[in-house]
């Protein structure tokens, strides 16, 4: 008899997104006709800059004409890849054209990179953490059992107030470090010195980092990293996911790239090489990003591209900036949504985060994500986006702050 | 210390298609200027037709306005699923709109559904069959050692002149059943008496069936069941993933779906629902087909891209006659290729496959795909596909005559 992997039990019941979406779902059954202001999901409102639809129509274009009708492009497009290693070299980092692996996204790079590590490595994660992280290990048989602590076998990385929400390394030797920053959820971001010191953790413990820098075009500050590759020693041990889909707007366009530099090693395998893994993994199982779309990346990364991508970066900013300080107006603390699109909201009083969800859907009619559903730190913490329409962010901070009484 | 996965060294040291793109790059340093007529990788060569570049530009059109953006589409188009449902409705299949996984390719699909098995199940394979079937549970670790009569765990199902390539059930009891009809490689087409009696075995025994029908629209024989699902019982016990790769020319615009119907169950897991599993792989680990792409799938689906469309096929499954009736002229075996897009040529003599391929490389300029990449029953055999250029193919034919001296 067929059997079903048996760690999808090890899950919790309800993926967060789908549960926020069900009771939002209610609430509008209950409600018809009252408009609901999300600031949950992180999904992105507005629309791709011209220079990107341009570039988008001329890929859909060329698919018309046997002279230049394209198929397969698995390995990525060599374009697409250069304007990456140009990116990379702006901020000092010199990376070969296949260390860079052109994908659907980062959320699925960040739940498929597990698969070419063993069962038996000790994974630490940061605590709030993206769930993908967490579950996928979980499907995967690393996690162990599920208890109030979190799952057995997980190392987790404490982010609260006493350490500004940047953890520092792992107590305990691990083997695969999965970071995030700009943070999601607390929209926190590493500076040089604290990813320092996880470099040095790695090389020195030959663990491998995994670093999600998915939002990393959303820092503004000169000093802070947008790649972990500025710190030296990073080529040795970490591997880098990134994504247009805040960057562009790309969220249901789906492009992203994952850096494997070839200089990362790690036991277990004849290859050695983590890049080796990768490349084989992607070769069996992935048929590429659409070509359509990696012309759209293209033009993101053009001059023009980039000079449209920075004004909507900018307006969701502004959004955030906007949401900083309404919310610091009723009294409430605030953290990130500076050189990050995520506000990290400490719920008022000793208010548990699905309760200050409930409260703010029902009097507010904002639907937020509660910072529980990220791990048990997240506990008390609840996440906004600054994805949202201008007006609809305005809008959504009055609603809290008429429903919080100030 | 950080570990590899270990079952990639189980994985052959060669990916079959990269060694036929390093053969041919060496002969084409070699002999610069010659061109190499490719019929190999099965990648299609014509430009989309006019209603699907429409419905692609007005997908990116919609992404440059406020009010028609999209972000997000995990869960699929609701137009595309229902165009789907009412495609199976047509064959007398009924499936619910849940039922039906929009992904971005068939490639993806047969890779990941492994996943949400347990590493603990037998599972049986087609000799030869598309390597992304084997090679996913050899990494996942179902495979055990790859001994000259294949990998040690698994049930091969012999493919042969003997038995028309069309296998018998495997004579021990299995898990999980591969099958491929129309077939790659062999081009071969089970009939609904042959699939009835897979679909017989599977609920008598429990194991489930993973059927792909990427290429079922090249099926043009009323009789042939273009879905396994034609086939009584198969809603208890199939899974079935598919593909507008070959149907509509999207190998590089990435688009396909699998169904999982809510009635086939498998032990392990409380959920029981094979379903409620893929549902929850997917939700973590993916994050939907392009929106653009998407829309691109609903045009295939209308009238006029459906018209279109089969102009296409009609179009390579003349190069699949042309190549049927040329190589019988040298007096080749030629199998496959009527209601399917690839042929299956028995190499002249005792030649092995690979030997075939240099000789038709090095003495006619063609690149075909060597049988023995396909599994051990694949010696001796050769791919050639129909989704050439109609005067490549010709030129190609007529190459391989002069190379067979006839």
């Amino acid at each position: 008899m067929a059997k079903l992997n048996p760690h999808f039990d090890d899950l919790p019941a309800s993926y967060l997104f789908r549960e926020i979406k069900r009771r939002a779902g209610l609430f509008q059954e209950k409600n018809p006709g009252v408009p609901l202001l999300r600031l949950g999901i992180g999904d992105t409102t507005q629309p791709l800059p011209p220079a990107v639809i341009a570039g988008l129509h001329a890929a859909v274009d060329k698919l018309s004409r046997k002279e230049t009708y394209t198929g397969y492009m698995d390995e990525g497009s060599v374009a697409l890849r250069e304007a990456l290693v140009k990116r990379y070299a702006e901020r000092g980092v010199s990376l070969d054209i296949d260390e860079i692996f052109i994908s659907d996204g980062a959320k699925p790079d960040s739940a498929n990179i597990q698969s070419i590590f063993s069962v038996h490595n000790t994974v630490a994660v940061q605590d709030p953490a993206y769930p993908v992280y967490v579950d996928t290990n979980v499907m995967a048989g690393r996690a162990g059992k599920l208890t109030k602590k979190g799952y057995s076998r997980f190392v987790y990385m404490p982010c609260t107030e006493e350490n500004g929400f940047i953890p520092d390394i792992p107590k305990k030797k691990v083997d695969l470090i999965y970071i995030c920053s700009p943070n999601n959820p607390t929209g926190m971001v590493a500076t040089h010195a604290q990813l320092k010191r996880f470099v040095d953790y790695a090389n020195r413990n030959k663990a491998v980092i995994i670093f999600d820098a998915a939002y990393s075009t959303y820092i503004t500050d000169p000093d802070l990293p947008r790649t972990i590759y500025e710190v030296p020693g990073a080529e040795k041990c970490a591997i880098e996911i990134s994504s247009f889909s805040k960057e562009a707007g790309f969220t249901g366009v789906r492009l992203g790239w994952t850096v494997v530099p070839k200089t990362v090693r790690a036991e277990g395998s004849k290859a050695g090489k983590v890049n080796a893994l990768w490349n084989r993994r992607q070769a069996t199982m992935f048929n590429g990003a659409s070509n359509i779309v990696q012309e759209g990346g293209v033009a993101v990364l053009s001059e023009p591209g980039q000079k449209e991508c920075r004004e909507i970066i900018a307006y969701y900013m502004n959004n955030a900036s906007v949401i900083k300080k309404g919310l610091e107006k009723t009294g409430l603390k605030v953290y990130g949504g500076v050189n990050a699109p995520f506000l990290w909201v400490k719920a008022p009083g000793k208010m548990k985060s699905w309760d200050f969800f409930d409260k703010l859907l029902n009097e507010a009619h904002v639907v937020g994500t509660p910072g529980s559903g990220f791990g048990p730190c997240g506990e008390g913490y609840f996440r906004l986006s600054a994805f949202g329409d201008a007006g609809d962010t305005q809008r959504a901070v009055a609603s809290i702050q008429a429903s919080l009484k100030i």
